[in-house]
Formats: C-alpha cells, structure tokens, sequence
C-alpha cells in the first residue's frame, strides 16, 4: 500500500478530472475526430482546446496524427482499458468483502460468535 | 458534448489522481479502517495523511465517523461504481464502433464501397 512512484493512472485520472476533456474522450470513443470537430461543441478558445489535448496526449488516453493542416485524434482504448481495470478491482474486493461478511451474518445473526 | 458543470465525476478523477489517495481507497475496498490504520504503510506525516483523506471526503469516495477519540473510515461503493460507469461506457461505445468497422469491413474487404 507504500504510495507509487507518479504512474500511467496518476495522469490518466488527472486528465479526466476536467470536464471538457471528459468531453473529448466521450467523443472519442465512438471514433476520431479532428481538432477542430473536437473543439467545435466546446465552448472555448482553439488555443484552450489545444492544451486539454496535451494534456490526454501526455495521459496516453489520446493519440493523434497530422496530415497535411489536420490534425486527427484518436482514442487509446489500452490507457483507458487501464484506468477500468483499477475500478473492477477495487470492486471486486469490496463484493468479496459483502459476501465474507454475508455468510458471517448467515452463521451469527446476532453479528458475533456465541 | 458541451463542458457540464463541475460534476462529482470531476472530485472523483482529481482525488484519485494521487497514489496516496488511491492507495487509501484500495486499502477501504477491503474494509473499514482508523486513520491511524491507512496512515502506516503511507510514508508521510499523519497531517498529510489528514488532507488526503479530506480530498477522498470531499470527493464522496470515503465516508468517516468518529466514535470518542477514533474515526472510521469506509469506502463509498455507490460513488466508485458512478466512476466505473463511465468507463464501462466509454469501451461499450468504443467496442459499438469496432464490430461496426468489423461489418464494413466484412462487406467491403477493400475498405470501400464499390
């Protein structure tokens, strides 16, 4: 439980504590997009946009490549597959948890052992 | 997709973009704990350990109580699933669109219609 060295998850949960770019990932996971289709329901500045995008880029939720003047982002499914991992685990744990506890209650319905 | 205002989603990804505080949501998913319990593996002062925690608080992952001279904390299951549900939809959209690449493909090998 010794705190980690700054990780994958560190950035990938920082990146999506910001709601534009919670934004972004929703409309990238249902496929690429350009900057400027990404930007256009977003009520900010190109420049703004662009920063949030470094942001995923350094989070390694989002790649993107340039051709020509467009720039296409595209989701990395992996990073994000990361990130659900961690919730599935801690889940997993606290049902393994209600269920020791389930037949516990089952055995001492008075919550201890006579 | 327009940016939505600061949501609990927002508290949630900023708490457990620390190690520390994921560290200590790890440790409650397998039970409660005192403060002085998920403070021992951490290698910081008990203050710090004290921020962190209203970090977790604030976010509603963690809930406390004291009881005389001893608080308890557990893990608040409903708002870590709310977490995971995001990224549960996120792969749903993600998978949606790769079976509908895989159809296309499937019709049209070359990548396009002819």
């Amino acid at each position: 439980m010794a705190a980690a060295a700054p990780s994958s998850l560190d950035r990938t949960f920082h990146a999506l504590s910001d709601p534009a770019r919670r934004a972004m990932v929703e409309r990238l996971s249902r496929g690429p997009a350009t900057v400027s289709e990404l930007a256009a329901p977003l009520a900010m500045s190109l420049p703004a946009v662009v920063q949030h995008l470094a942001v995923l880029r350094e989070s390694g939720l989002v790649a993107s490549e340039k051709v020509g003047r467009v720039r296409t982002c595209r989701i990395e499914a992996a990073e994000l597959s990361l990130a659900e991992q961690w919730f599935n685990q801690r889940r997993a744990e606290w049902e393994e948890r209600a269920d020791r506890l389930g037949e516990y209650l089952k055995k001492f319905p008075d919550g201890e052992p006579k």
